[in-house]
């Protein structure tokens, strides 16, 4: 059977089942955590069996994850009625259907927090997990894949524990992980991580063999990610952040190679870091979530030295590549779990460079990154709050507009927030950059709507601000105005007044 | 000169001078950090000449502190219209109009992160830093007064020192401190702080003895603290809360001390603590900002074995029996800078429960902390972010109305947001506690009306909710009415409709 020659430790070959077998572990109510960051490395056979069963045999289940899941296991669960609760974070059309219309109760999270507040009984304990491996050693530890996410805590936690060996990943990433996982309090002591490139783990997962139930072999592999070219508007966006970090390290602000970097995922991301290629910055680190095809394009270039991240979602010619030469990359990269990755004590203590996308921010620096006119769920949070409070300068990057104009990206008030105006350093949109640091929220404003806003809102954002300032206060608002923005997009499907 | 004593380091005894030479080295621009926080411990004599000094001579200075200030050292600025901008926090009446009318630039900040911020360039380089002082050792180590704050950071980084002798200290403090100061990045380790009740510093500040330009001796005392007696309403406050611990400690999810406490400051908080005189709990532990009497009333019964603050603020008959007895506890206490008082890789590694005052929370347990009506600034921020962020279960509490009656505190939206609802776990009112953990928005909302609410404004939230809810989305809400009952206060002195 394809393989059985990952699984090196051979008295665990007679768990090898099926995942039709596999899935009796999961009974009506259960708790289930799932491998999987990113929509890399989630187990695939045994949930799929899952769904297909559900859609027979109604059942539901609260489901744990590291973050996002390829191959639309979030849906086809979904489809199958099949998810009661879900936690911390998602990305599936359908599932956010649900979410939305109040079908599945959706309890979006800080992605660092979740593996705590299992731990320690702010969320119920976990019965079954279901982590992807890329193999098992000799000594029973289980090798990671694409992703660590909350896999080693899962494992640690569930009652049962079950694996898929995933066929479909090149064994070369064994050696790629580092498995760290925190004692339970009160016996916690300090993450010993200095700096982005130590290790301070394993390359696998420790488990006691006995608490495996099940193994089950998958040859499905993990969805690959197309990648926007960057269009005008995200070129402004990296051109206005690059000169941003030219200008601190002149000043003597930032070191050359401006400390480690995060950054969210999505082409804004992309083209941020496309501007790093054509930037004299050297030397350049990442400790951040999510490796995208940039990160391995800047390790190739010479300007990336080393790459954190919690998984690599990669387009198929991008991880094709990176598989083939995977010895150029080996002694570049490291994937950890959540836990550390979007570590507040770490990234506190690094002096992290944050820079995530806001759904909106409004002239304050108030951040909404989840919500669609405040109500409507898109993702979640995922760890945009975990680097944002901590980092020494946290970035949020959106274009100025959206849907051609009907929306204005800056508004008097966020219809949601997320990040407030005392975590949000600098907001950037493809008008320009403001930055915010050391200003009160009247200053703020007046350089938000200035530099960020659109043409086509900035008088009527003055307006806004000017009267609200009149009225008085540290942050001044209008409150029956505050929201009418997102109340007219709703009723007449623009911002625009006139 | 009495106070002389004092400064055992005979070589600066030259240094002493008077305050108003001292200020001479104060310029109209001026960035200046003074010591104090929780209204204790701040340099008192050279601010008030500095105010003195600017009533006849316009100057303004950017004013950074630990928190607040007694002594009406702000107003008494602010009145000499000496500060053009302040933060990381501030709670004088005069200045807060001040803020309010636009006059002053407040940067209202996370008491944990200002030091970093000043350190790592995102807010302007220190000129003078103003200390109080118990002492000077003979090997020139500054023994901090009543509070850390800042004091040990701002002696780092400020260009020149002014050290205040504080003759109205007891001199017992020494010994009580706990000095350590975080290196600069990129060459920070892990703080090796483990447990409330350790030590890892130094009992006084380290300064090159040429960096003290002046010293001065200071005859004033600490402002003292009247504490409210607990009402009909607080004590409800402190029963649900200790109820709730007793459940989590009889479930097996709370250790048997609960794990160390954090508590705002104020009145309800003071009635928690109360709370636990007449409970069973025993070896209760502290890690928090400011402690209060409670604390020290704890310590008396036997409840509590260890506190950890950044401050004592005292009413006068519990510091004179605290200075009196001082002996009995040395050894249960330490007085640490806020940057680790209030540090989140600190709060984290803990797991501490965390109990914060709201101004007001909405029904999706969204609190806000610092803005009345979501415009005009109370106080700040202070450390309640760093608090909620990490704690194991943070709390907040508040009573249900205001104003007698023609508020609510439980609101559709709140009007400006600190905390969000990733970081809410639990909310209190008199009339009841919600355990909002692991419940999606709607579930939180129905909980939060029906178990917090005031009976006056159930039956309309109820029905926000329900109209809100039947339009969809993960966090139902109306934008046209969302901040109508503040726009309804503003307006007409009542968020009651009828």
């Amino acid at each position: 059977m394809n393989g059985l020659e990952r699984i090196r430790l051979l008295s665990l070959h007679e768990k090898v089942m099926s995942a039709q077998q596999a899935i009796e572990l999961i009974k009506d109510g259960s708790v289930v955590g799932l491998s999987g960051f990113g929509g890399a490395g989630e187990a695939k056979t045994v949930p799929l069996a899952l769904a297909d069963y559900a859609q027979a045999n109604p059942l539901k289940i609260t489901l744990a994850t590291g973050a996002s899941l390829g191959n639309k296991i979030d849906g086809r669960l979904n489809e199958a009625h099949a998810i009661s609760r879900r936690y911390p974070y998602q990305a599936d059309p359908g599932l956010r259907k649900a979410i939305n219309n109040g079908e599945v109760m959706y309890i979006d999270q800080h992605l660092s927090e979740m593996a705590d507040n299992i731990r320690h009984h702010n969320l119920p304990a976990m019965n079954v997990a279901i982590v992807a491996a890329t193999a098992i050693t000799e000594d029973g530890q289980i090798i990671p894949t694409g992703s660590c996410g909350n896999s080693a805590n899962f494992i640690e936690m569930a009652d049962h524990v079950i694996i898929e060996i995933d066929n479909t990943i090149n064994p070369v990433l064994e050696g790629v992980h580092d498995i760290y996982v925190p004692k339970a309090r009160p016996n916690r002591g300090p993450i010993p991580l200095e700096q982005a490139g130590e290790r301070i783990g394993t390359i696998g997962i420790h488990v006691n063999p006995e608490k495996i139930s099940a193994i089950v072999l998958n040859d499905i592999p993990d969805s690959s990610f197309g990648m926007d070219e960057p269009d005008e508007d995200t070129l402004s966006i990296a051109k206005h952040l690059i000169q941003f970090f030219e200008g601190e390290v002149a000043a003597g602000q930032l070191p050359e190679n401006l400390g480690p970097l995060q950054s969210g995922v999505g082409s804004i991301a992309n083209a941020v870091f496309a501007g790093f290629e054509h930037s004299n910055f050297h030397d350049l680190e990442m400790y951040s979530e999510v490796l995208q095809d940039c990160t391995f394009q800047l390790i190739d270039s010479g300007k990336m030295k080393f790459a954190s991240g919690c998984s690599m979602t990669l387009s198929e010619p991008c991880a094709a590549n990176v598989m083939k030469n995977f010895d150029k990359y080996k002694d570049k990269i490291v994937l950890r779990p959540q836990e550390l990755s979007n570590n507040p004590e770490i990234i506190r203590r690094l002096g992290i460079i944050a820079i995530n996308t806001a759904l909106e921010f409004d002239i304050y620096g108030n951040v909404n990154s989840t919500h669609v006119t405040g109500t409507k769920m898109m993702n979640g949070i995922g760890g945009s709050g975990d680097f944002t409070r901590h980092a020494h300068i946290a970035i949020f990057v959106t274009k100025s507009i959206a849907k051609g104009g009907a929306i204005s990206s800056v508004v008097p008030m966020v219809s949601h927030t997320d990040h407030t105006d005392h975590d949000v350093d600098i907001v950037v949109t493809e008008q320009g950059l403001a930055d915010l640091r050391g200003l009160a929220p009247r200053e703020r404003a007046l350089k938000v709507i200035e530099i960020c806003a659109h043409p086509d809102y900035r008088a009527d954002l003055l307006s806004y601000f000017k009267r609200a300032a009149a009225k008085g206060g540290q942050t001044p608002h209008l409150l029956d105005e505050a929201l009418s923005w997102h109340a007219s997009f709703e009723e007449k499907g623009t911002m625009k007044t006139a």
